[in-house]
């Protein structure tokens, strides 16, 4: 059997991890400082195996194309230290493998295709709602990213001012999906950490709202074949129902399909593998670039 | 050189083509009637060729998966005699070929790629702005149809009621995209058919707004290295200057290429095919049914 590694590179942990699949990956963690103190360890880890190729998720922004002179470089990030950083060519030069790069929202979404929720679907799209909101989406089996990565956390959606006045959080766009959805966003509004809130507070209520608005715009958008929904905000699973109704509400027959009209419990769903997403879809990437 | 046939089926008329490519096709029109009555002279027509295969674009509902009992077929459609036309199996039937099938806007969409303003890139965004609204997507060379099909056309967008009262004329969702921006919208906000409004009438100020909101989410979400606007509305080309300019101001400095950044004349386009994207993309499919 193949040893793939793998890299899931956030902007406070480095998880790593190598082995053959889902089942027998061995996972280490590593706090994120600086580039030189933060890939000492990761790589020393990965040096333990005998790997093939080695796949990175990594947090943002990112130059994801091959013909670049920056490909593999974390490029404008405001996190001191990381811009400009040649995160994929480091690894490479210092594992002399193969190396696979993409962001880390749609290394998850290739992690549920590959592993989790998506197995056996072409076409996926997969958002994760925390701190910040991010999409992947996977199109004929391949990754979307064409001229830069996508930004799905930033679509415009309708915001009603009177049922809900909070101007939105996003310091680029006030309240596009991000500004009005995410955590921090939530917390703005509630003064109170989403977490905190009781799960019968109606904040939940106006997010599935906002969160259907987003799910309906994508999926007449991508034509998914599921939905996956991750992230911290998410782990409130009271959401689910709700976001599947409203879902169907907004869409009003479009979208016909037996598996909105019939089966929605089974379209809109959570990730399969849980807070592994990430660190699995890197492990996938490394059996692509691996060829 | 191998001969390839299309077929472009509209609600009104048929466009039928033959050809190598796009420089010599050689075209005819069928009005829409019965299926019967339109189907004899456009099968009558493609008989005249040795053709290698036929591609179909196809207004819909139809089913595009290849698996499914009613593949080929036009669906659910409102038009009489139309509803269940297995339209692909007549027509492989009657001229004993290959035969690609999409959706009319997606056609469109390979065409514009294989022909027009999309060539040599992977990555590539088509809308429509008629009657309806549709957009097609390609990624990382396919076609984007997933569980169903697209219908960009009915993304929901922002509106304001205080700069536009009118409250959206999609019979499905109010003022979704389609509700706000095709056609039929504005002749009923403004009481004039769209091509009745001078170029400066402040409708366009505003059509171009919420075309732009639709561009950007549609962006964010596919991350494409170019954008098409086609259809009848978008020959008021005075618009295209402040579609590119609202588009930028929306996104607020997020898509960070230059292709955004400093050359979005060439990024936010017209049709490089006219109105031969459709036909062109049905004869684009025809060459991959014939493999």
């Amino acid at each position: 059997m193949k040893l793939y590694g793998a890299i899931e590179a956030g902007g406070t942990k480095f998880v790593c991890g190598f082995g053959t699949g889902a089942h027998d990956l061995t996972v280490a963690l590593f706090p994120t400082t600086t580039p030189d103190e933060t890939l000492a360890p990761v790589i020393e880890f990965l040096k333990q195996a005998n790997l093939e190729a080695v796949g990175i998720g990594s947090f943002g922004p990112v130059d994801l194309h091959p013909g670049s002179p920056t490909f593999g470089y974390i490029t404008s990030t405001p996190k001191p230290g990381w811009t400009n950083c040649d995160l994929a060519g480091r690894v490479r030069a210092a594992l002399g493998v193969p190396v696979g790069f993409e962001t880390d929202v749609n290394a998850a979404a290739l992690g549920e295709a590959r592993w989790g929720a998506g197995v056996g679907l072409s076409d996926l799209l997969y958002l994760t709602v925390g701190t910040g909101i991010g999409g992947g989406g996977i199109v004929s089996g391949h990754v979307v990213h064409g001229l830069v990565h996508p930004e799905m956390g930033h679509i415009s959606i309708p915001h009603d001012p009177a049922r809900d006045p909070f101007p939105g959080a996003c310091p680029f766009h006030g309240d596009c999906l991000e500004g009005l959805a995410s955590g921090p966003a939530m917390m703005k509004r509630w003064g109170k950490a989403p977490e905190r809130l009781p799960p019968d507070h109606p904040a939940w209520e106006l997010e599935a709202h906002y969160l259907a608005l987003a799910a309906g715009n994508l999926a007449l958008t991508l034509s998914p074949q599921r939905i996956v929904l991750g992230g911290g905000v998410m782990r409130q699973t009271q959401m689910f129902p709700m976001i599947r109704e409203e879902f169907r509400r907004l869409l009003h027959g479009y979208v016909r399909h037996p598996a909105v009209e019939q089966e929605i419990g089974a379209y809109i769903v959570g990730p399969k593998l849980g807070d592994r997403s990430g660190i699995l879809g890197a492990l996938a990437l490394a059996e692509q670039a691996a060829g």
